[in-house]
């Protein structure tokens, strides 16, 4: 188990969603946080910086918005699941651009673009798989 | 004119929606990451946390949500008008919820819970006056 | 009186510390939060880029370490002085060299370095002066 | 490979220092962020909260100084080793207060806790790790 879902299992007030879709969230959104924040700067040191202007954006904003999700999603205390799916629809929306943004210069042989795409793409599905069990 | 208006004035990214908007979005966002950051602490404080508990936790969410909008709505550079009205939507919405919990505490009689209603009402009319400016 | 004021005077737990200090260091922390994150967007909107590359890293470090030091500065319960000292240590730090660097390019003309570099020296100022009074 | 040492690896700024060390680091900060936001709201839903009031106020500011930690250590670009230093220092203190608050209540029965102190204890370790081989 991850240390996310060990907490989780260990807080007081059990969560009434899948615990797993949670944890795996919580886990995808932090990873996200980190590779989008390393992949910025990366970008910020390559040659062909013009090109990568909207990918380093796009990987600032995604960082900030992971992290507040992961830290939305680590608190069970009074969840309010309206605000949670707001915030997970702006997480999957923000991985899908980056993501798509970064997959672009992957292809092209960057190799951190090519990392931080699928830890998008991971964050955006587990976001996606709490929205269809995260109950209104 | 404040801080974040003079940053905004001498980038070289001028933002193609109301100036005067933007700024007063990115000021009331930090201004409410401020209150809700204290406002939780103060409510952890008091004697009837019992009943501070959902204010708490709202506080928490909201102080990480407007600092992430604030922190978005600062960067110029390849500006993503999709992302950011989803952002600014559910910015409003939690600084609607959170402020609606202090409200009601600062109507008993907590002054830092009607101070941090207070801020929480200006940032979300600032992001929803903003949000009725941008063309996405 | 400051936003920042006004929830320090409200919080059921005073601060020991010179609270005019305070209030002064927690609003410099956040304004500056707010033109690192502008400064590192406008940097990078810049033709010498290249020479820039400093700035928008120091700009990035500067905007988080004063974020975390505002936040930790507006909690009251439970105030641990030693933390404080080396968290307003490191933030006095990242304004000083972070500030220095901007300063540089805003002497070259660049406005919105010049207006950051006066944001770093002022929150540079306000934690040497919160540390002045801070009692451990 | 975990993701930080993937995203070190394909950065075209090499770390000059133990980049093993520098993974290890990134990764036990984002551990630690986590687990901190976790327990200061896993502590809000206990019952002996008076007692838990100085776990919840260093959780939060322990998640914030490590989130910040793990952001500055994940950029390569013009990587300043004074700033680097005490911001390490500051994180490793951090960790050290509050995973010694997080034992104790471990200790008397409190899992998420026992859990949030190992995490500390590691992040804490990392930290130090790395200013060994931090050359200034």
């Amino acid at each position: 188990m991850s240390l996310a879902g060990s907490m989780l299992q260990s807080s007081p007030t059990q969560p009434h969603i899948n615990k797993a879709a949670l944890e795996a969230c919580i886990t995808a959104c932090f990873d996200c946080t980190q590779t989008c924040t390393s992949c910025a700067d990366a970008c910020l040191a390559e040659q062909q910086r013009e090109m990568l202007l909207r990918c380093i954006r796009l990987d600032l904003d995604c960082a900030d918005i992971c992290d507040t999700t992961g830290k939305l999603l680590s608190r069970q205390v009074a969840f309010d699941s309206t605000l949670a799916r707001v915030m997970l629809q702006t997480c999957a929306l923000a991985c899908r651009i980056c993501g798509a943004e970064c997959e672009q210069h992957g292809r092209r042989g960057m190799e951190h673009c090519r990392i931080c795409a699928e830890a998008c793409r991971r964050c955006e599905e587990a976001c996606n798989q709490l929205l269809a069990v995260l109950v209104v």
